[in-house]
């Protein structure tokens, strides 16, 4: 936690303008004043979005709010890059999976962000979806099903795409940060299943039909800044783990990324240039990874039947 | 260290022969007395080689003797496999680098484990080939020069394609392990250098002409399985860390590798499969990695002068 915490008593001055500094960018060496690290940061992103090519100059963008810190940064940066556009419009969105003592606190921080900016939430509830809240799930599962997240992972990406549907979204943006990003690649390594790396790093341009495209605009924001960010704006965050949390192995990954990064500063953005690079490699390299629709649903899927309705089909037997 | 220790005291019996068993391979699950340690560890680097089509009927093949444990095994499992294929020969070599009290120390260890065998090691030193020995080269170089590593690993590289091409190699095979494969994977991806993956991985019909084409027949065999097999069958090594070692990346990686492993027996597998599938994407990608031929010393190299000439120059200067 020593490392993470933001370091609100620097001596320097500011690498950027020269006023005294409230934050210390390892990887870059910059120590920062409030309104530079907001003003990096925000230029970080939209380098990573023109490099990417994640948005046009017209789009509705619907962008996926927990209510936690990550999601609120990126609302924020979004709304603050997008005031350029005026024939662009940002629409929040939240899943509320039916988490009792937890999302629904979220959801409080998600709607005062949302209404400080004087942009209205949509939220989508799993109940009014699929007809079960995610307590409802845990409560009907067999004994030796799934884990709560592993249902939660499926529905949720499912809602998230009906929502920005109903909506009319050309886009869905989502809060995954460095840290995140860097994880996910040594864990789908770890588990021996490196393609996945690039079947979830699908650019826009080649997104699959009946799915809205889906960008993460601030993958090149370590969580350290995000948290930087988020606490020199004071923006409201909920900042309390799910209560089904099973992330033991990401947990463990987590360690060691920030273990390596603390010691050679860089290390995260080296592994996401890495995961990029993988990830070209396999797009031209020879797939096997094809979609039909789904026989129940309809949606577009790499097997017959998609994950969703597999899914309910077991909660219901 | 308790983890890497060979377990010579198990209760069970073996799972394959019921007779007592004396280790226990976590990532499978087996309990193993000696004689089926040995052979199902031989059977697995028969199916290596066999997968990875690394080996024909009629080979010389030289082996990459340190005197340590991992080239130990290799030299005793590639001798055991060969004896079946008459027309095939084995002959160990040894790059002698000139490291007082380290390399002259193992090279006692891969002597006595040569004519255990009844075989001749050959052996090629930096100081014949290059004029310097490893310790001359590090008293000669300035002192913002690189490391030690750095030298030795252009040099040993270079050294063992030429003793190889002397004594009529078709192919040369060294000792790395499923752990050492894993952690450079690791390595590469956090240094934001994945597509050397690949690089480091040419199959043998891919090498590039000039170069003795290098197999890695032991890297399924895990760190822990080798002690396991040199112990068992008390084959002479030497096991102590060259003294140049500056070996910090490595070891974080391999200290979080090993904990993953032991939490998640497999985990190191995985990683190797992983890597593999990187080869096969990058290897489909087109590639801007081409060689020509060194101005000073005409061997292929990706650029005009090549690695080994170029620190030879900065020694020399």
């Amino acid at each position: 936690m020593e490392r993470l915490r933001v370091v609100m008593s620097i001596q320097s001055g500011c690498s950027k303008c020269g006023k005294p500094a409230v934050y210390l960018r390892r990887y870059t060496s910059e120590y920062l004043c409030g309104t530079c690290l907001v003003q990096t940061t925000i230029d970080r992103v939209r380098k990573t979005i023109n490099r990417h090519k994640m948005l046009t100059d017209n789009d509705r963008i619907a962008v996926a709010i927990s209510g936690g810190k990550d999601s609120a940064v990126l609302l924020h940066i979004l709304y603050t890059i997008e005031s350029a556009y005026p024939n662009s419009e940002i629409v929040p969105v939240t899943i509320d999976e039916g988490i009792q003592g937890y999302r629904d606190e979220a959801l409080e921080s998600a709607r005062a962000l949302s209404r400080s900016l004087d942009l209205t939430l949509e939220v989508l509830s799993f109940k009014e979806l699929l007809g079960y809240s995610l307590d409802g799930i845990v409560k009907r599962r067999s004994s030796n099903a799934l884990g709560a997240c592993s249902y939660c992972g499926v529905f949720r990406r499912r809602a998230l795409n009906i929502a920005a549907k109903n909506i009319g979204a050309d886009v869905i943006a989502t809060g995954h940060n460095l840290d995140d990003e860097a994880q996910t690649i040594f864990m789908n390594i770890l588990r021996g299943d490196s393609a996945r790396i690039a079947r979830t790093n699908v650019p826009r341009e080649l997104s699959v039909d009946g799915f809205v495209p889906r960008i993460k605009p601030i993958t090149e924001i370590s969580e350290r800044d995000v948290v930087a960010y988020a606490h020199y704006l004071k923006l409201p965050y909920h900042d309390f783990p799910c209560p089904y949390a099973e992330e033991a192995y990401r947990n463990d990954v987590r360690s060691f990324l920030n273990e390596m990064e603390y010691r050679r500063p860089g290390t995260l953005l080296a592994t996401l240039r890495s995961g990029e690079s993988m990830t070209m490699a396999y797009r031209q390299a020879p797939t096997t990874w094809e979609f039909t629709n789904c026989e129940k649903c309809n949606t577009p899927s790499p097997s017959k039947i998609c994950k969703v309705c597999e899914l309910l089909e077991s909660i219901r037997s």
